[in-house]
């Protein structure tokens, strides 16, 4: 991937507009805003347990690549230089021993109650759609206007201190003769989940139904079309809750942190 | 990359043997030794240090591309299982305060004084090096058999918590009709430091004399050869060295450890 300090030439725009809509109060899934800038993932956690944490992404790289991190008590990021992580996604969840406590649009209150938090800013498999729908591959959750759909696995991630849980997939529709195209584009996007964890058989890793998502929004199969499967960044919701952590904050699945970093940054 | 759990039938007799030498007693760099299976930089801190390196790599990726890390007080590694690494690579450097206070070839006694070391094995060029010599490129020092030069750039890393320091750079001369076939191939390999980072010109990184390494042997450079130099995994010692680490064991420049991971699992 090309380095930051590369990359100020680019008019981030579209993005900073996205964000401030979403810090004016606008709540809605990101998939499709600010095509070309890459978005990202994010949870919060007191600084007592970031070295668990980002062990647990370096462990599970597939499912938590990490894009940046913050330092203890800041609420900045390298991606987009005068964001505030507190305000500027559209949809934020709060965590108390474990157990979703609240969404809110604004996570200030939440993040006053520890000066230590550092964040974690986390690959969004929304990045490689845009040169997916570039090579003439339909996203359908973007044509039909919803949250992509994403399901609790079976297959436990590999645990890193006090933290466990187990692997969260994103899922998208794709017809037969495009599953190799998609798995090769997202492929080149390692940063961002890279290429699939797994191709059709719901059922191997432990998904009933696709009509019920765990999280998001379920979307049409159309007949022939194979279920395809990325690891994805609310994986780490999964371990908040499995390993019943204490206090986190992190976006509603769906609703990403928009960064300044075109999308070509992370091809490999 | 493709994941540990699926290299489990590759026969790592070579490995295995290599770090036998090793554990019996053999000093010697590793450059050319068990050619296919991955090497690795190695640092171990004291766990109160553990997350501030951790996010020294992740803040530098290219310099510190990490490919495990130990629980606390393991010495074991998922790379090379039943491996030793209190005694398996040919020659450790032990640090106190910042400075180097030994070299050994049995960290064992060093191991034993803090009970909660994390490891840290992070990606070596050496790794590809082998497709390198495969499409015809001269590796000099293997040619020479000498270790690798290694600089101290004048390049500050990006850094963490009490962590600070410069980048380390290796050095190999490369025909110049071969120099973007070295970036391209060694472009393919990200987790073991990938393209190069300086490509010429090493007055403009602060390096005034190639014939005076910082670190490992001065090599040959024939004329009309370009110095390529690539990000290299001593650059966690200079940061020993700059920030005034309490403890460290590190493996010596050059001297790496060998694990059971063939180099294909880190082509991108």
């Amino acid at each position: 991937m090309i380095a930051i300090e590369h990359l100020r030439h680019v008019d981030a725009a579209p993005a900073r507009a996205a964000r401030e809509r979403y810090r004016a109060g606008s709540v809605a899934p990101t998939s499709g805003v600010a095509p070309g800038f890459t978005q990202a993932n994010m949870i919060v956690l007191p600084r007592d347990w970031a070295f668990d944490f980002l062990l647990y992404a370096q462990r599970n790289p597939k499912a938590c690549p990490v894009l940046d991190v913050s330092d203890p008590g800041s609420h900045a990021t390298l991606l987009a230089p005068g964001a505030d992580l507190r305000t500027d996604l559209p949809l934020y969840r709060i965590w108390r021993e474990g157990k979703l406590a609240e969404e809110t649009a604004d996570a200030r209150a939440a993040w006053a109650e520890h000066p230590d938090l550092v964040s974690f800013l986390i690959g969004c498999s929304f990045t490689f759609e845009t040169p997916m729908a570039e090579a003439g591959i339909e996203i359908r959750h973007i044509t039909d206007g919803s949250n992509v759909p994403m399901y609790l696995t079976d297959r436990p991630c590999r645990p890193a201190g006090r933290l466990h849980g187990n692997l969260v997939v994103s899922m998208r529709p794709i017809a037969p003769g495009r599953v190799a195209d998609a798995a090769t584009i997202s492929g080149r996007f390692p940063a961002v989940h890279g290429a699939p964890v797994h191709i059709g058989a719901p059922d191997e890793i432990g998904i009933a139904d696709l009509g019920k998502p765990d999280f998001g929004d379920a979307v049409r199969i159309e007949p022939g079309e194979v279920p395809v499967f990325w690891a994805c960044g609310v994986t780490p919701q999964a371990a908040v809750m499995a390993s019943g952590v204490p206090f986190a904050i992190t976006h509603a699945p769906g609703h990403m942190f928009i960064t300044d970093i075109p999308d070509s940054a992370y091809h490999a």
